[in-house]
């Protein structure tokens, strides 16, 4: 059976869109819009790869990507068939509605992603998120409070929010602090920016974990700074050599990115007598400690820092939202020593703020309400299943390839690759099936590089993983 | 009448907060709460200073603030006495409600600000701001796409604002784009950064207006550029000389900041002509181009080059809602020559995004409702009311003192003050009483300095304005 509308659409070949992804897209947009019914079979991939002009594994991959998304199923020896929409569970921005919205509706921008590549790491899964109980949060702020979805006039953000995440990080991060000292950011990037404007001039040397988080790099890069590259081993990165003398050290202690693993104790300990002997300041970069799988929670290098040191703090804690609302709402925070809050102040208001005010009541109310903790909880259970299903994975289908380590937390890990291995050219070819997986040896910036592969295991579901995995196994089979 | 606890409070300091806004905070809140009520007397000022240790002008300050915001009013020959409460129309934040509010509370940080202090210049008055209106807009997205509030896989932002945006620059500014060349950024300043990143690299010469914007100024100092200063005459700013080579141009073609005035179609061409020749780009920042008092409205730089010149645009827009929702939204954006977007696409993977999504859906709706449109048009008629009362106030207070030009524009203007006046010292005795005028000297990059004060006229109405302009004439009286 041939439906004459799935041969019409045309292909761009010119798009940042994978070929693949644009006939999937076609097709589900069909099935949403009733104009492929449950029970209509979807065209043979052979002939359908001769009628548009593609090769018949691009079929595939789309056929493969409708089948993990629920869009379509395998009958046995007889191709594929539409499910029925009733049993899709769409997001709710595209359940077909019976009367027009009041809204704009969800068109999105022609070269707008359709959701997360497979194994893009780092992400959460926003298929999750309990976007009702949020909403209901911010129609409540909008009922109670409509002014403070617009207007603050504190240069720190909402004071209900910096005293819920003043709650926060004292439970789950052994951080003592008072919301006077916290000031909301836009995202972590913007905190890690703000610390280091009001830190470092121009020349100044910064210590930089090596591998790390390349918008810091950029960052720091383009603000004309000496970095000093930290290595990192099985401690975590070393202690600055005294001769580099850098002003400020930014580490992620709890879980390295992008190799896992936490800072040891002693480490710690010396990083913090560095900080106070050598007068320097330490921005830790606390990104995902909410997901540890196992084990006691690991406290923040800040809070070792107040349990510890009979003296002012010269750590500067800094945390997101990112992993639990994605990077979309662009709410982060930073903690800053008592000593400096009026230092950040300055910054602010010679560089502007970058932190909505639109979320942040609405945030505090979900964090408040125990919402927000609710989806936490729930998530770090599903991450887990999903970690323990992904090492199964990896051990059955790269075992013989890659080596990898179990860190028991965060969202992403490494897969290391042999000798020979070009790590980049396999991210790039990765990317032409739809995966993106990140090089490894991007995030490196002295010359000792590892080759290796950085996954994501949360963003998708096992059996989403596993087809990317299958993927990525073919994908180097062409190179070691 | 004595209200001990009108004696009780205590005053910091230490505090950021001028003494005269804690007296007068601590009253408010007393009015508000109701422990002062309609009818009763405030304290004689004389008594009341000594009472509180403090001198009877700072009592005088806090009473003339109360008054003008209608929490209190005096009678003929016998003092101060408080307004029914009725009578005083309250932000709605702040009216007391008959149930426990199902959000966290309004309380702010101490160090908050109480809102605008008078004569800060370039904000708008946001006790005129519509937002029960905004909120029902959010209320309504909350309802009809919670996804939206939350997440976006577009890094530009929200499909529908910049559906809006184009449309609104198109009918606004005389510009022609797709949505698909639309940013939405963190604020305007963000989009200058975004800019600056995308087409300049450290050691490149940037051509900036001279007097000009202090964060921008503050950015490019911090990448490590070499700034080359356009003198700013009265046909706007001067074209960069051949030598000088800019790779860029910032301009506010529109209305000068902080001076006012526009650019001259003439030398608008010859800035084109410049950009074509040299290959240069423009980034056009068209900060407050909405609030035009007189004449025909002037059309975008971008929209000229688009008119004029039949080739590939090199302007850049940067748009900004700061002037309609105060800068605590932080949404701008701007608008990409074709050409470019993939550059900006590519700078916004290497830095990371600041624009939360939160708001943009909101947004949109609000633009397309109309209810945008109908405060603006409202906002520019009270904004020329007040336009008009200031220039009549400053001709009577201060006509011998200072001078200064009408350019029907804006939301600021400038007092140009006589040899010898040292505008910082000015500035900074006037933040002692509560008001807030820039020193126009700190706005000069080069040695071509003049001394004046940048005031705004749009935040406060004409009463509350000339309590501000008859304090800064007595601050005035002890300098020139």
């Amino acid at each position: 059976m041939k439906n004459p509308s799935l041969i019409a659409f045309s292909i761009d070949r010119k798009s940042d869109i994978p070929v693949f992804a644009q006939i999937y897209e076609a097709i589900r947009r069909m099935i949403v819009s009733g104009a492929l019914e449950g029970g209509q079979s979807l065209p043979p991939s052979r002939s359908f790869a001769t009628d548009l002009g593609v090769s018949r594994s691009t079929i595939m991959a789309a056929y493969e990507q409708l089948v993990a998304e629920g869009y379509a199923e395998g009958r046995h020896g007889s191709g594929l068939y539409v499910r029925p929409i009733g049993e899709v569970e769409l997001p709710s921005d595209q359940v077909p509605v019976k009367r027009p919205a009041p809204v704009p509706s969800a068109k999105s921008s022609p070269t707008a992603r359709l959701g997360w590549p497979l194994l893009y790491p780092g992400v959460p899964d926003m298929r999750l998120f309990p976007y009702r109980p949020f909403a209901r949060c911010v129609a409540r702020v909008a009922r109670a409070s409509p002014q403070s979805l617009v207007m603050s006039f504190d240069p720190f953000g909402d004071w209900s929010l910096r005293e819920a995440i003043a709650a926060h990080v004292a439970e789950w991060r052994g951080i003592q602090t008072s919301a006077g000292q916290v000031m909301i950011t836009a995202g972590s990037t913007d905190a890690l920016e703000i610390c280091i404007r009001t830190l470092m001039q121009r020349g100044d040397t910064i210590a930089l974990e090596d591998p790390g988080y390349l918008p810091l790099r950029n960052f720091v890069e383009s603000q004309g700074l000496a970095p000093c590259w930290l290595k990192v081993g099985p401690h975590g990165a070393e202690v600055p050599p005294h001769e580099t003398a850098p002003k400020l050290a930014v580490l992620t202690p709890s879980h390295q990115f992008p190799m896992g693993g936490a800072m040891t104790p002693d480490r710690r300990r010396a990083f913090l007598q560095w900080a106070d002997e050598a007068g320097g300041w330490i921005v830790e970069d606390d990104y995902d400690s909410e997901f540890r799988y196992a084990g006691r929670p690991i406290p923040a290098l800040a809070g070792f820092d107040q349990a510890d040191f009979d003296r002012a703090s010269r750590v500067i804690y800094v945390g997101s939202f990112s992993k639990i609302f994605s990077n979309s709402l662009r709410i982060g925070f930073l903690i800053a020593p008592e000593a400096l809050t009026d230092c950040f102040a300055k910054t602010l208001s010679r560089f502007g703020t970058k932190a909505s005010i639109a979320p942040q009541r609405a945030l505090a109310t979900f964090m408040q309400d125990g919402d927000f903790y609710r989806h936490l909880r729930r998530v770090r259970r599903i991450y887990a299943e999903r970690r323990n299903a992904m090492f199964d994975l990896l051990r059955r289908e790269l075992g013989d390839r890659v080596a990898f380590d179990d860190h028991q937390a965060g969202m992403q890990l490494v897969l290391k690759l042999p000798d020979g291995c070009d790590d980049t050219q396999i991210a790039s070819d990765a990317r032409d099936v739809g995966l993106s997986p990140l090089a490894l040896s991007s995030h490196f910036a002295g010359d000792q590089v590892e080759k290796g592969l950085v996954i994501g295991f949360c963003a998708h579901s096992p059996e989403e993983s596993a087809m990317g995995i299958k993927k990525l196994r073919r994908v180097m089979e062409g190179h070691c």
